[in-house]
């Protein structure tokens, strides 16, 4: 299964493994196992450290008590010191249009996705409207779509099928760059004229990940406070939305769903993205936030490819410098997954099992992602410790089998 | 429609006013509308202002970032600190047994709600369940069932209804004390083996509404830091369960509904529980923080039925003293609102329009409870000087009429 004295080599099928004893080696494995399963982003935590005393959130017992933020405004739970912090942190980074566009809290943008559906489908079709993604698809999408058996919408799996064989109102959402393969994207099924509608899920479109390359600018597009600034505690996501009636219509959701979102966690959020801008503002700080993280990502992904170059057991996908509007050079992405695929031909090659069993790394199989298990997804966004962990781990496999 | 000048009279169905002009009379309106259709619980605030000291919640930059507590536990997504406060804080009070239950924390009960609904249903029935609650009932049940047209349940309204005429599995929520109309309630449907299964709401089942006559004991009781101690803007709930499958699926629903809830909050609210809990362990604070809300509410109905029975224009349910073990004394409920009933005997009278029209107060129709429109629900958890304008208003309603 994973040998560190053979040379690379993969024996297909088989269930020895390259050190021929068939037992896991001894030098590949250890007792804890490293969970890079969920994209837990505590990466940014170090930064958030050197930062403290601006950051700090002091609220006090008779603060932020009332349901309501302000009655008169479409989005009436949202905090209006949230809104403006959204505003100015796209304006600042220009991954996104907000003039004239409405925005939408949610706790989270899984939240948001769900409020989206609900906001571009009714009541009273003869069918639930088919929801699609381009597969590898985010993992979450069919279960966050499909839990409830709603009959506004299904799940309807690979957009890229749907727009072979599909039929009828659709809904596609497009997740750029993509979880789990870091690709930037566009619609993929073919203008139906009114049929289909779309959901950007920018969750990723951030300059540490990818080029920005340029503002954009969708009917809705959804981001989270989690992957932006690496706060997934606080389940704080928000959509820019062009169509008042459906920024209407997810107000609507959230308040059916969950009557509003914290505001302890809104006013946390808009503190620590005014601490981001007024970096850009004053340029004081040792480091910017962007900048920082991107470094970071950056050295991973170097140190990440050479692992997986010299064992040669996995390749990962490989993405074009482009015109960072953001940084005013061509960068190239660094995403907050590795979508590793086992080189093996063998397609029912299970590679979550392969660094399951080998080295006690927790990835998610593509088969969750709608593609074959010769895929995993394996989170970079761990603290450093694990992070330097599972490279160590990676590097012991020189080969791989599905056996076991 | 309103009049300050004539004797308390009823005028059945006519279009003027008791003072014989059939316009608003000026000393009974003014120009801001008070909005009491809500349960905003801004009554509290001043004690937790003269708190502050205590309760404050100070946040580091780099702290609470993870989506994960406690990988280990069934409900991975809540905090430790949050757990034992709640469990603690029922303990002090006495409404709860905790003991051997499962904790779920949920933004708010209005998400636990629906992950009871989830975790009591499952795919493939042939019917979705019947959701029903004795009418009137919590005006939010209807639409927080049907909203997504699930396939797993719907609302099939009054549960003394579907005692009599309905067949088939169902859920009954039971709401203790009961919103809007504040009384103590069991469950109405007689019991048919397995096919029923319950909810107990308990969100103001607290020793400032009501008397404690038993630490409830029920499958699954759901309580909310909005109306315990007043703290509505943090979106914090939690369900106490019997069942560790029954837990473990409104885990995994909360999951899919929004990866988790605010730990922000969650930490917010173990703090202000603490400092509850601690007030009774101490004795050290000026007043209790149940002795001060118990007292404010006393008052605050005391007022009111003076209004009420001074004015001869609605009637308020009698509640019957009862011994709370809390408090030790026999005592009265004290409802977080007003239960409003025209006293004319035509059914159609609209008490709603007649507060919005006469007072310019917003109140919410007993249709959206499932009775009559000549109920109407007024919140009495306002700060002291809506409340005071409310009462002031209200005195000066002499007659109604169900015209305008």
């Amino acid at each position: 299964m994973c040998g560190t004295d053979s040379p690379a080599s993969i024996n297909k099928g088989s269930l020895t493994s390259a050190n021929g004893n068939g037992t896991r080696s001894p030098t590949c494995s250890s007792d804890r196992v490293l969970n890079l399963e969920q994209g837990d982003p505590s990466v940014f935590q170090s930064y958030w450290s050197k930062m403290e005393d601006k950051c700090t959130m002091v609220i006090s017992g008779s603060q932020l008590m009332s349901y309501i933020s302000d009655f008169t405004t479409l989005c009436w739970f949202m905090e209006p010191e949230f809104e403006e912090a959204v505003r100015r942190l796209h304006r600042v980074v220009g991954n996104a249009v907000v003039d004239d566009r409405y925005i939408v809290v949610g706790t989270g943008s899984t939240q948001l996705y769900q409020a989206a559906l609900y906001a571009l489908t009714s009541p009273g079709g003869p069918e639930p409207v088919s929801v699609v993604s381009a597969a590898p698809y985010y993992s979450a999408y069919p279960e966050e779509t499909d839990y409830l058996r709603s009959r506004l919408y299904k799940w309807a799996g690979d957009a890229y099928e749907f727009d072979k064989n599909g039929t009828g109102p659709y809904i596609e959402v497009v997740n750029s760059p993509n979880n789990p393969d870091g690709t930037l994207r566009e619609a993929v099924v073919k203008n139906r004229g009114d049929e289909g509608k779309l959901i950007h899920d920018l969750a990723y479109y951030w300059p540490q990940y990818t080029p920005i390359i340029r503002p954009a600018d969708h009917d809705i597009m959804t981001f989270t406070f989690s992957k932006s600034t690496g706060h997934a505690g606080s389940r704080i996501g928000w959509a820019i939305v062009k169509d008042k009636e459906v920024a209407r219509k997810m107000s609507k959701f959230i308040e059916m769903s969950t009557l509003g979102v914290s505001k302890d966690s809104q006013q946390r959020a808009a503190k620590i993205m005014g601490v981001i801008c007024d970096g850009y503002k004053n340029f004081k700080s040792d480091e910017l936030f962007f900048e920082h993280t991107r470094r970071v990502m950056a050295e991973r992904w170097e140190r990440l490819r050479q692992v997986v170059d010299r064992n040669q057991v996995f390749s990962l996908p490989k993405y074009p410098k482009q015109y960072c509007l953001f940084s005013g050079e061509l960068i190239e992405p660094y995403p907050g997954f590795a979508w590793l695929e086992a080189k093996e031909e063998e397609e029912e090659i299970d590679s979550q099992k392969v660094l399951r069993g080998c080295i006690k790394v927790q990835g998610r199989t593509g088969s969750r992602f709608g593609v074959a298990q010769k895929y995993v997804r394996v989170s970079l966004l761990s603290n450093e410790e694990v992070f330097n962990q599972f490279l160590e781990r990676l590097s012991t496999i020189k080969s791989i089998s599905n056996g076991h």
